[in-house]
Parts: C-alpha cells; structure tokens; sequence
C-alpha cells in the first residue's frame, strides 16, 4: 500500500447483527481494505467502523457499505442515547501516510456524492470539508436529529450539499475529512463527576487549559467511576503524556488517583513514540528506537492503559 | 483609595541617579499615589518604576515625571542592550481595583494626550488602548528604535496617535492599558539554555501549551543557570502553580531540578490564593482563609520564590 485514509463511519444500528454483517461486508471483499473494527454500543444504539486502506477502495467500499445500511436501517424505528440524524450517520475520513489534507477533503467530496447518487440520502460536507461555516461542526448539523430534519432542510441555510429531501426510512449524512487526534480517556479512583469536570477545565483549551485538548467528564456506570474523556487534536504540539501527567497533578488536589487510561481507536506509532520518549528520558522521539511492540508496551505502562496493545496502532496495518 | 490603577513607566536611564530622583519625585508627593519600586538595570540601560494610586493622580505624577524625563534624559546618548524608542519608552495601566478596562483605556488617552501637550513628544496609543491593529503590539512600534523613528513616521501607517515629528532627544512614548498579568521566572538548576527552551515550548500556547501562557528562555549570567521566563496573561483561567508544577514535571526529563522561581512586579491576593487552594488541597480559591502573610508564606514554600514578601502583592498597599 502506498497513500493510505482511515474511515470510520457510524451506522445507527446495533442488535442487529445480521444487518451489521450486510453493512461491514464490502469491507472485507478488498485487498487493499481492512476492516479493523466494527464496535457496536446498544445504549447508544450506534456502530463504530473503524476501515483503513488505499483511498481508492476505501470510498468504494464506503459508498457500497452506505447503499446496505440504507436499506437495512429504518430511522423511523430507531431509538437510543446518542444523537443522529440518518442511518449512515456520519463518514469521517483521515488522512494516515502519503495524503495530504486537500486529498482527503477531495475523496470525501467525491465520496459524498457517490453516496448520494447510489442512495438518494442527502449529504452534508462537514468538518474540514464543510464549504459553510455552519456545516464545519457536526453537532451544528446534526440538531434536530432525524425527526426534525424534514422541516430544517427547507431552510435554505440548511440546505446538503448534494440532493434536497430528505430520505424518508435514512435520513441524511455528513461526510468530511478530519484530522487525525486522539481519543482518550483517563479514569479516575472517584465516582464524584465533580471532580471529573474540574480535572477535565484545568486541562481543556476553552477554559485556559493546554491548546490542543477539547475535555469533559463522563461517568461509567459498569465500573462507577468517572473519567476524564478528551480529544488531543494536535499530539505533536500538545502531547499526550503532558496531559495525563497534568490530570495526575490535578488529582492529587483531591487525593484521588488515577487508575487507568483507553485510547479510543487507532493510534499512530508517531504519538506513542512522542510519549515514551518522555518516560524513557530522551530528548525527543527520534531517539526511540524501539519496536512496535516494545513502544506499545512502554506506554501501555506508563498511561496504565487498559485494553491496548499492538492491533490498536496504525503502522500494524501499514 | 477606592478606585486603584498601577502604572509602570519604562525610562531610558539608569546610572544617573540624580537624574531617576528628579523623575520619580512626582511620584513621592501625592497621599493617593504610592511609588512602589524603582528597579534600575545597567545593562539594559534602563529603570522600570512601579507606581500605584487613584487614578487621576496618578495620571498627573505620571505626565510631571514625563515631562522632567524629556528634560534630563537625552536618547542621542543613549546606548544599552534593551530595544527603546524614547526617553519615556513606554506607560502602561493596569487596572488594579474598582477599575474596568475601559475606564484604564480612557486614562491612558488622557495621560498620552497631556504626555504629548507637556512635552511635545509624540505618543503611540498600543496594547489595549490601540486604535488600529499595527498598534497593539509595543515591539512592532518600537521596530527601528530611538535613531529610525524619524524616518519611520514619515510612514503615514506608522503616524503617532497625537503628535507628528520625533522629539529631537527624547524620541517618542508609547502610552498604553494592559491588563494584570503573572511575570513569573522559574529558575532551572542547569546552565543549558536548549532544555529551559524545550520545557518553555511545551508551556506556551503558541507551541500548543497553556492558553494563557507566553514564554522563553533566559540565560543568568551571574548565577549560571537557565530560567523558563513567562507571562501568565491569565491566572484566573491558566493557574500559576499549574505551569509550576508542569514545568517540574517537564525538567523530569532531564533529571533537571526547578531550584528557585520568582514574580517580577507586583501580584495580586486574589492569584496567591488560587496558588495557596492547590498546595492545600482546597477545592477553590474561596475556602482559602488565611492572612496576607500567611498566603505569602505558603507560596513562598512551595514556589521555592526567593525575594518575595507581603511587599510584592498588591493587597498590601491597598
């Protein structure tokens, strides 16, 4: 493989495997596609795909997964926690190796029109590729939800970028490029969501916290305990062990520790490089020279992370 | 006192001390006014004075000392390391208590236009107080220095807010409202000025550090070590003891201890307590319930600050 895009598209679906089955299918028909992995969440009532590969297929794929989930899901029946507006509910793209931005704002406009003709759902671009301030975040979009989206659409302000009406069983989709961030979640030994959203101020760049880091609390109610759940946007300036040290030193205020830590979805070798360069004592990352296997487990160390290991970074697949 | 302003006027002098007495002695005879400090640098070539009090006086003291300034200093002389532009270099406000931002807008108009009046030189409104974007900035004002302002002004871009042509020997001033901000210096127990550089990146917001957080490195000579040299432009929102206490964890890395810090200027309670909630483990600012002194004390201990008293804050003037 040479250029390689991430895609992880969110279906509103989840109990249904047998449709889940049909949805992933054209995933795994491609040699240059992988299917990484398909993360089902009944509260949510929501599937996260997680697809990496050459551009190319990836889009193809995409558009054929996008035509079954359109005839699997019926939004007149769904329910559950998350917000969404359509069946395929959004197509982020990531630029991984070799693509550049502008390219994979180019694949997710030609993606989004595929999408369109092959399904008759209308299409937001959003994020990166959003060609109107209003469709840049998805929230923005997505309010209203698939109930209300009829009557928002006849806003001219409102209008997709590609079709008009919306799909009377799917809805309408977003799909945008965005840039490769973190997802990550520290957990706290509290279940006082007070002290979660405290944590979470210190260290969110709204609040004069560190520049690249969106965060807030969240409770699990399996382990009842909270955590501070966060985006790093840009790793290499804003680095990941910075912040979970920071949430460390934040902690102590309260004498509470941390316990543990999960990266949500794939990761790539650069940032965990980032990170154990800082445990191992060297100046920077180019001074790691270590395996993929020995940086995966120098960090699963130091964040305490739960969960992980090597089929969690982007250069396995690569 | 109700209403409470500092000012801190910049003048291109230092080893006359005769002729800094003259200048400040406008400060010494007014009840409302209080001369804080007067910190002459020969290197710089330079004296900050440090002056608070009800505002209209201190407006006055402040034109008086600029007009024996113009009178004693002469800039065709002058020679020293720190970039100037004027025999008065520059006044900023600080809006200290009872004050809005624009209420310290306004008496700097005021005090730039009697400046201008009393002394023909003319001034430059910058920072808050700027009227147009090239102002803001007091480096982008100061640019060509004391011997290029002539021709500098010839630029109607760079006309000064009142006045025209360059005073022949005490150059221009700029006048200007800032708001209260952190000077903090944490010293480094290394004389390697590349890791105070690197653990300042990693701090400032401009390298995807804290929001509200300028910083660099700086070289001591007679002590031969490094500091990380900031600005807190916020503590209410970035908190002092969170930049401490990362910029230890940061120096971690180079098995680097943080052996001193100090504030320059004045600071105020209110940013000690926050410091104070911290070490205490209190949940905020407000379950602080100790004294002056006692607040004094225990960010003294644990910033490791070395001259600092109940002198350096605000509240004891006030």
């Amino acid at each position: 493989m040479n250029k390689i895009v991430e895609c992880v598209p969110n279906y509103s679906i989840s109990t249904d495997r047998e449709g889940l089955e049909k949805i992933t299918a054209p995933f795994k028909e491609r040699d240059d596609v992988r299917l990484i992995s398909v993360e089902p969440d009944e509260n949510y009532n929501r599937t996260v795909v997680t697809v990496i590969g050459a551009p190319e297929s990836v889009k193809e794929a995409m558009v054929a997964s996008a035509k079954v989930a359109s005839e699997v899901i019926d939004m007149r029946k769904h329910s559950g926690e998350h917000k969404r507006m359509g069946a395929i509910d959004v197509v982020p793209f990531i630029p991984i190796k070799d693509m550049t931005i502008e390219e994979t704002i180019t694949l997710s406009e030609e993606c989004a029109e595929a999408i369109y003709t092959a399904t008759n759902i209308p299409v937001f671009l959003y994020n990166l590729s959003a060609k109107r301030p209003q469709c840049e975040k998805l929230p923005d979009i997505r309010k209203g939800e698939f109930e209300g989206m009829a009557e928002k659409l006849k806003d001219p302000y409102w209008q997709p970028d590609f079709g008009k009406e919306v799909h009377p069983t799917a809805g309408v989709t977003a799909v945008g490029c965005r840039p490769l961030l973190v997802a990550f979640n520290i957990d706290l030994d509290t279940n006082d969501k007070k002290i979660a959203s405290a944590i979470a101020k210190a260290i969110r760049f709204s609040s004069g916290g560190y520049r690249y880091v969106q965060a807030g609390p969240a409770y699990l109610e399996d382990k009842d305990i909270v955590q501070v759940t966060m985006n790093v946007t840009d790793y290499k300036k804003t680095s990941v062990y910075r912040v979970f040290e920071t949430v460390k030193m934040e902690a102590r205020r309260y004498d509470v520790d941390v316990i543990g830590s999960e990266f949500i979805g794939l990761v790539d070798l650069d940032c965990l490089k980032d990170i154990t360069s800082y445990y191992l004592k060297k100046a920077s990352k180019d001074d790691v020279d270590l395996s993929l296997e020995e940086v995966t487990e120098v960090v699963k160390d130091h964040l305490l992370l739960h969960g992980f290991d090597k089929k969690k970074v982007i250069e396995y697949y690569v």
